[in-house]
């Protein structure tokens, strides 16, 4: 199970690998009828590796590439054990570690079978809490999403991530080896909501990128608004549909874990996980003023068509009523009858002239007089 | 009572079998002012047809074509008892099941009388389950959708379908054969809980479809909007709405069955059913997020058909005011008069083409620096 | 005070008669300032007319044309009397069995001005419910809509109708009549239920005619949008906006019936009330529903008459836009230079052709290429 | 300080005193930082002016033009003192009554400042009541709005008009001189009801004219849509808001008075207040009725102006097509090449025009099966 | 860190000082994964410079430029300190402050890391309220906004702004030192209630601005709709976003502080409050009341755009169409065949100038009669 990205819609990126985009909106859901508590492996899938960080005032060990039963011995020690999985892709592993922590299928069903929605769920002696973290993509517009559930227990705590190495908790790491912070003298419980406080965090960068993109959008809207102008603001609301679709779960989640956790998560953890709770609702905050944002502009992209259209409409109109009249005129004294005294004045050729000028002129008076001339002001920024 | 089935709308289907279409958006509702209590047997309904299979961990039989009466001594005993009556139509099945079973005539209704909108009814003894089931359509776009009810007791569990043959519910019959899992250790509510959860768990591949259309419509609306394209979107959300309609009240109907369940479902199945619930609200969560996303879809394609009428518009205004100038010009010089200076001029033609092939290239040369030209790059899609 | 009825705007119907119209969705109001509990008889008001059903498991008599006097010793027998007065034009009956049964100034009037929002209120020994009932109109599109006040006693039910003769209600008379179900045993509460579910099954009809005209309006929307469909699309939802209005606070009033219900209603009237509480829902799921569906209309209508200018303005520009460079042509040999070599050529009217039909077919064949051509089968339609 | 009135927007009135239009929709606010409890006395604001009425069941005085000082007495009497106080003017009078019953300063700024938003608030022996009274203009469309503040004490209670002379509270002072119904036994809650009552009736009036003024627009609208409806629609959705706006706080006040009102209210009085409650949700479901026509009638336009365009191309489009290629032809014979054999031929000029006619005819004949001859129905109307 | 100001879009102003702009609508956030409590001084924020007033009865003493130790022996005393820290530029200052009161690192944190989002938390000895204040520019369109952050303790207040020397409690300081009102006599929590006092209602002058910005737009999009008119709607709208995002959580805020404020308020301050919670609630009013009528006039505007297409096509059409037929015939009469019978007539030209004009009259008579000149009453507003 790779992860997934944005933009993942056709309409932005019209690539070829429409793979990826599969499951932009969707969740992982069971074979209809399936048995409860079924691992389903994603072919595609990292093999796991798991980074073990144990930790307390005094150490601070990093374990690598270790097998799940050779865990046992750290997860019942009292050091704080944070076992970092990574790739979701290895059945054993997982197996072998949901035995020795002693996980509900259930539990385990969710952690695997990625992506689920964001949650908190109490099994009374672990905690399980899903979440998702959002990265900006290095070249381009867009950002990754990827699942990261975490198992808490007593003294230790599982993160089960999709791909290896691509995450944003590398400065946790280096604060938990420079004992930098009180991070080495508390328990897992604070390592988990440090970690949780990183991934919402995670949101803010990407936001700010929407904030400029819709900054943009606005100059071109008004200035030069194109087919694709109206293609960006469909793939900006999109993505902030998704970005809302997964800020949303995790801000009820983190309320439950302050309001009714269970007893893995000490009070004075909670007071810092408020604070975590108001980002979340400052992350959500400002996704929803950017829908509001995004909306309007395609009001205003509508409109702008809309004037664009008046302005094309203005210069035929104006073309064709200063010259119909006056074609008409030519055509008239074009005609072959006999007896057409006009024709043989001797004035007539400019006299003929005069009265077409005098036409033309009066109709365009006329349509200045209507402000026709003054208004097209708007073509100026073409 | 046939199976409800979508498309069921004339827009995309123009097929001339608008019977089944008759109820898609439909309750079934009494005669005003009849007995309460009273079966309305549909005369298209299928005969009912009894598929029992009795399992406790050591047995389980399967025994199809029941009576009504025959059932009574698997009622009875302990083993749990699925009795699966397939078919609304024979009257005299299902009251002899309501009499053996002691249904209350208000049950009873709700599940002969489909559709209902989906709840759960607490009947001290018994407890109704009032589900919808959806199903792609394996040739076409679409789904059929039809009612499911459960009627849950303390070993036996009796489930109402609508049609013969045609449910989600194969795997659990396998596993109860294969005695995999922990069906057969497990009562009549885990019955009902796995039978839920297929239920469930059916509306993602439905969903799935829904997704592949609309990816499938973005594209069309950017590259080439037409008329079918607003019939396919408006198709959509039509859908999208019938399924909304028949996921949310499913919701309210699992939670209730979590939160105030009768004490016909045991804490551990509890657990089970939070899991369902899950599911759900993922559904829901699609569901609205597609619906967002084909709403969307129609503001761009109104803006994609205004967009088209602008380029119209420009082919127009472009060839129009080219020539309607240097047209009017070569009117003037085939107009008669006798005296017309310019006619008898040497060089006259060819000033005469001179002075219209600079008009037009100026013309040209205007419109080509308000970018007119270049913006038609939305052209090149077609 | 005659009943108020659809469609009542002036848009569908154009007739002169909007005598009726003016309570479409208005309610009756006191002369600011005037006395809480006067009574206000509309001089339009049919004459009052009470029609007595007084039944018990023995027996069941039907006494018509009574005065307000001649109904005490039934009201305060033990059988069950049902005073079903039709017509509010008669303020001395009114008052009469105000006085007799004992009714609350503020109860009476509720009752007399018509028409109230749907309502229950608790006067200890006396319940008064006010319900709307719809009926369709038997020869047009459009519906009746009525209100009926319900008086609940220990033993007796007072209903008032606006008009006589038009009820929803032949049926449970003819329940009473012929000892059909439980309602010659039952008291005067489960009379009451059985009415008000009557007329909640009554907006069933009323509704199911909305799904066809829907119906109807997808197939024009797309077919034949004309201005027509427009103003059959607003009626609809006008109408259905009514609906909502009606079946919205009903809904309210029966939960509050069986939540905080007076003990005037026994427990086993409640669960038949679920019952009908659930119509209501399904009812209110329903009107919303064709709200969306008549709301998505207007949507695809104002695409529809947008794509259809688009194919106008086609057929505009290609017609112009092919003509126009050869008709310069044509008005360039005609003009009168003396010195036109051209003319003169032996074949020059044969190339001039020529390249006119040149400067057409690619032409055509440029907007063939942009796919103008056969884009227009939206036209095949008309 | 004087009433404000609608309509107040510049688009229906065009009218140069937009003096009273700065309040529209605005509240009254204090210089930022300024000494809570500060009166502003607005300049243009009316002197005030005492109008007390003292009766109970024996008696019933009438004495205007009272000091401050002068009202003693009565209102430590055992009768019911109403203390009418119109207009905001008079500093000293405010002041005066503020220090002689006790105001809160708080109290007597909510009084003064208008406006405020309605609302009921508790000062233990005192209970401050701020509502809006609106009444329709005799002479044009639009109503006038006007705070008053209801203090209601133990047998006393104060109302504060902004303007004298214009307000809704005539019968009631008709039936406390004519001894009508209860009003004299009752004591001064009982008055404090009836006048909140003639407030909430007063919006029947006014909200009836909106019901008019938009089926005249439904007319209009589809008929003969100009820009003048779209004013007119705007202003109807703009004086609606103004009024939802007003009805909505009132509504939450009278329900906080029933719920949870001081020990001032009696509950017979609260009884009635049920009725007033009802009234208030009546006027607050015709708005949000109304609301949604008024928005509904946009959409029509905005249809009906496509459409109307939509004729004017057609009629455009047809005269265009039927004529461009004649007047080419036309144009072909008018060359002056010296060999073209057509010209020649005895019958040349007429089969010239028998094909004209027949490319005519056979472009009307494809117009007319396209049905868009048919179709300018619409234009029938205007 | 600088104050964000309004209009902040480029749209409106198109300068190239962005700068300011980049945190319109977001929120300040850590770098991902760093530590909480960290302070992040903003290198462009001002210098902190902390004024202390320090008062009681009987005296009122105001300091500048002091040291955060030299305020320590305030702090203990017994008379309210008031300690007004401008600009957030300077460490050692604030982590000074923070040691000496004792202030939690995530309360120091929420002040200096401006922007965040209002709020109230209780730190059981100190109360921390984030508040924003707004300031209408004084030359321009626009407000700024800025973070006031409160703590509150038991005889001091902090207030930390972003800025000096622009705020709105200069009235508060006058009264402090001129002892009006109770201000002197009252503690550190009416000096808060005070503040918050001021700052909600600094919003009034800004929506007062915009109240009259609106209904100038009213008048423009009806007489004049240019494209100027839609930027101005769009960015009315978008600031007005920006206002409902800074004053809803103020409500909120302000409803905690009355309904679960810690110990450290007084009820009498709560009453207070009461009355700061009806401003902020008429703020809000205003705001969600201004936002519609901009989003109605974005409807009048696309509508007002759409008559004016509609006119433009009109005069072009009727243009056109009187035209086209007799420059046909006019084209007719000059061919060249060498039979055309007319051409001989005598008074043949006189007759063709008769038909071309009976041609033109009739169709102008056609217009005419479809309203098209009457209707054009729009342009006149030109």
């Amino acid at each position: 199970m790779t992860q997934r990205h944005f933009p993942g819609s056709k309409l932005a990126t019209r690539s070829n690998d429409d793979d990826d985009d599969e499951d932009l909106f969707e969740y992982f859901y069971d074979e209809p009828g399936s048995l409860p508590g079924t691992l389903s492996i994603d072919e595609d899938a990292c093999p796991s590796f798991i980074v073990l960080i144990d930790y307390n005032e005094s150490h601070a060990n990093r374990v690598t590439n270790l097998t799940a039963d050779a865990c046992t011995p750290y997860l019942t020690s009292d050091s704080v054990s944070w076992l970092d999985i990574q790739g979701l892709g290895s059945e054993d592993i997982l197996l072998g570690l949901g035995r020795i922590v002693g996980l509900h299928p259930l539990l385990l069903e969710d952690v695997v079978n990625v992506p689920q929605r964001p949650k908190v769920e109490d099994y009374s002696d672990q905690l399980l809490i899903i979440a998702q973290m959002v990265m900006p993509k290095p070249t381009e517009d867009g950002f990754w999403i990827e699942q990261v559930s975490f198992v808490l227990g007593k003294s230790y705590l599982l993160t089960f991530q999709e791909e290896p190495e691509r995450d944003c908790f590398e400065p946790v790491r280096a604060r938990i080896r420079g004992h930098k912070g009180k991070i080495r003298q508390a328990g897992a419980d604070y390592l988990a909501y440090t970690l949780l406080d990183a991934i919402i965090d995670g949101f803010f960068p990407v936001l700010e990128d929407y904030g400029e993109r819709i900054e943009a959008l606005e100059d071109e809207v008004i200035l030069n608004p194109n087919h694709q102008t109206l293609e960006k603001i469909y793939q900006v609301r999109r993505e902030l549909l998704a970005l809302r679709r997964s800020i949303w779960p995790q801000r009820s989640a983190i309320n439950a874990l302050i309001r009714d956790g269970s007893n893995l998560i000490s009070s004075d953890v909670r007071i810092y996980l408020r604070d975590c709770y108001d980002h979340t609702i400052q992350v959500l905050d400002m996704v929803e003023t950017y829908r509001e944002l995004a909306s309007g502009l395609m009001d205003v992209y509508l409109s702008s068509v809309s004037n664009k259209m008046n302005e094309v409409m203005k210069v035929l109109t104006i073309m064709s009523t200063v010259f119909i009249p006056i074609t008409f005129i030519a055509g008239v004294y074009g005609m072959n009858f006999q007896y057409m005294p006009e024709l043989t004045w001797r004035w007539g050729y400019f006299v003929c002239w005069g009265v077409m000028i005098a036409i033309a002129a009066s109709l365009c008076f006329f349509f200045w007089r209507r402000g026709w001339f003054e208004d097209s002001r708007f073509a100026k920024h073409d």
